[in-house]
């Protein structure tokens, strides 16, 4: 936004509590990568409909709308603080809730009961890992949206009347058949690119381009260095997840660029500010992050289920738990421990 | 008990250091559903020995008390702070890791060196995890005793002489057949009591009723709220269960009840106090729970071992970390991370 | 090192820069068994190179040098603390990620580039672990290798150019046929003693009962007490092991040794100062830690990844966290909550 219209909304917002909660709401879809700003969240969640209308399953667009509205909501009955609840720091998660449930699960009534009370418990979770990962200054990230979409749909097995859709079936895994690097490399232009704008929308579990450039653009109004940092992790993902004979399909439809996507911008101008060393320590979380992808599409074969954002959440927090002029604990006796000194 | 004999009975317990060890003892079994009363233990012990002897299994009652016995003595030997050891919250973990033993492995010498080492250590990790959680004022729950069984019982298919009796084969899930509601529903009232009853025993691996009797009236002495919202929780998820299309064999063991009922007496009467604000939490928690227990008996699968109270601890963990007023990290640079402002 | 020769070293060391790097880099080998000692560190590298050489596996000698350095490298790049550099707190991670990854993954362009990145990757897991754990006063252990290398190795199995050796494949597991103990009990004298000194090596992977003593002695030259101890917790693991009836080829292979010795090391002499009561915790440490190992290497085989020193981490995590008069939190309301008094 510019800084006049920028202005002249906030002034509505401090005085209009319906516009103040569809602000609330609207960066809460933009927070999902790191944007305090509502006109970035109105491009997401263009980004979600023009997908879900275009790949026929509009209750995924119902399902993210309706998630964000409780998410936000159960905020609210809970007394949260005020100025993290204006932020949209309540919204993030429960927005990939309502995403994530219809595009695993299939349309029916106890579908619909899982999206509303996992919606609900996102934000308890929220705060629950906000309390642990401050004691570290570290943010939630997108962990609350995992951990409680994980049970949701591992949960699904488990009963009969929540039929599964584009999920599964558990399989021990096996490795990769050996490939031929220069064929691979063959690859034309146009796919290779689809591929890379992917890698954003997947976030959102879009398998689709045009929603691509949307989330792009959405990153662009709120700041040129996510939208950076954006493209180029995913590009990155492509790059080496191809370089190392992943799955051809599963590149192609952006699921190895997703996670990635979200960490160069974390690290690369969310958490940090951007700088040459930064962007190295970016560069080397982002490479990490697509080995992480790889490891857990391996790790929950078994069982079933997607990654979700868990190889963004994990490689991001190695990344920021470091703390300048750290003092590890030495390999040297222990203060206050079962056997003291002092005892 | 009333004001009078339990007054009678603190006199003799400060005064008579074997009759103080039995009452450390009997609070412990208590403090398996928070009760901090020695003859609501007397009760949990008197329904896990119904329960042995009417299943013909007597080792697990003899299990559960020479656990708890070993629990308590460890912590002794460890000299950990004597209010906490005086509360039996080193004994509750033991009592679970006692009966839990027995019940999944079969009676053997190897099998009683295991339930003996699992018993001493679990008051090891009941510190260990007491010290991680109190960061956030946050209790252990029964975690201590589910770490530490998982392993004993995970490690019973590595070891050639611990025979393995009522627990796996592991096996990949596959998806619950769809059900029909309505002909599932047409249940009898007391099949559906039955069901109920055997949540509250559940927790100490006792799939019978009159032993679920005898915990709710252990409750009772101790604290009507707390036998409220046990049978409640209990009730919560065999409707729950029962409408979402769960095995109906489970659902009538009470496999589906045990954690609900600890996540329903945690977070209804225990660590926050009965209003209506907090019964509607502790609903949300309480449908969680049962959520999270088709998750984990998901997941669980492919290692072929049980979830004990683990869907409990998770949920409740989860419900019980948030505080009030907690701001979350917002999406903006960290202090004092490797590469600040500062450097 | 003898204190006069010891003080020259040290003297070469604080005028030498390249002397130094190469002090940080032998102390990083000895602190993988706890040792801030840099002839250790040097006999450590000598029995990995021994052991590579008689196996014909040179390239886990070569990636063990290489990751050890650029390990070193990238915590100077990151500016970390110096003296817990200069103790090598930033090596011992990195070692164990090179000579682990040449061992389960086929030497390939890939292979290399995976233990690079890996080695990287390690020094901000140490740090990012590290300011986790000292949170509650304790060390990061070898969890930074652990975690990295288990997100290398499973990656294997998604990336067609990252051929597996010698791991998995991934299957269900299935209990251990029954044993008579008695008959395996037969075992003669050399076997059982090679697989006593197996245990030691193969903390750096490494199948040979020479490289074991040069471990030792290694260990003898720093502290005899580590030695002591960690000659102690193999023969521990091997007895044990034995009569519980796991896998001959396992034990005698030093499989159920190498976490067993570092936790007898750990609790016995380097966190807590040896004495009678220290010592019988660290036996049950010690116990724990092989049944631990069992459970591992259970709960790892559908996903067909090795255990690498988790069970060591783990078991002595448990035993190290408890301390001195702590006060577990009670099953009371808790401050500050959600639903708190003073709302």
């Amino acid at each position: 936004m510019t800084a006049a219209s920028s202005s002249g909304w906030n002034s509505v917002v401090d005085h209009n509590a319906f516009v103040r909660f569809i602000d609330i709401n609207l960066r809460g879809a933009g927070q999902v990568i790191f944007q305090n700003n509502p006109l970035t969240g109105l491009f997401f969640i263009a980004a979600i409909i023009w997908a879900a209308y275009a790949g026929n399953h509009i209750s995924i667009a119902i399902g993210a709308v309706v998630a964000l509205l409780i998410g936000t909501v159960t905020a609210m009955l809970l007394d949260v603080d005020e100025p993290s609840l204006r932020q949209g720091l309540f919204g993030f998660n429960a927005i990939l809730v309502g995403a994530g449930v219809p595009t695993f699960l299939v349309d029916s009534p106890a579908m619909w009961f899982f999206l509303i009370v996992g919606a609900a418990v996102s934000t308890v979770v929220m705060l629950a890992v906000s309390n642990v990962m401050k004691t570290w200054g570290a943010p939630a990230l997108t962990f609350p949206f995992v951990l409680t979409t994980w049970f949701l749909v591992l949960a699904a097995y488990a009963f009969g009347r929540l039929p599964i859709g584009e999920m599964g079936p558990p399989a021990l895994p096996h490795a990769a058949p050996a490939t031929d690097f220069i064929t691979d490399m063959k690859i034309q232009w146009w796919p290779f690119l689809e591929a890379v704008l992917k890698g954003p929308p997947q976030v959102f579990f879009m398998n689709n381009w045009i929603s691509g450039i949307l989330v792009l653009i959405g990153l662009l109004v709120s700041s040129v260095w996510a939208a950076v940092f954006g493209f180029l992790g995913s590009l990155i993902a492509v790059v080496m997840s191809l370089a190392l004979g992943a799955s051809l399909a599963d590149i192609e439809a952006g699921l190895f660029g997703f996670s990635p996507v979200l960490t160069a911008v974390a690290l690369g101008c969310t958490f940090y500010q951007p700088s040459w060393r930064v962007a190295l320590f970016a560069l080397l979380g982002t490479v990490f992050t697509v080995i992480v992808q790889g490891a857990m599409d391996v790790a929950l074969a078994p069982i079933g289920i997607p990654t979700f954002t868990a190889p963004f959440v994990f490689a991001t927090w190695l990344f920021l738990l470091p703390k300048a002029k750290l003092q590890p604990h030495p390999h040297e006796p222990i203060k206050n421990g079962m056997f003291g000194q002092d005892r």
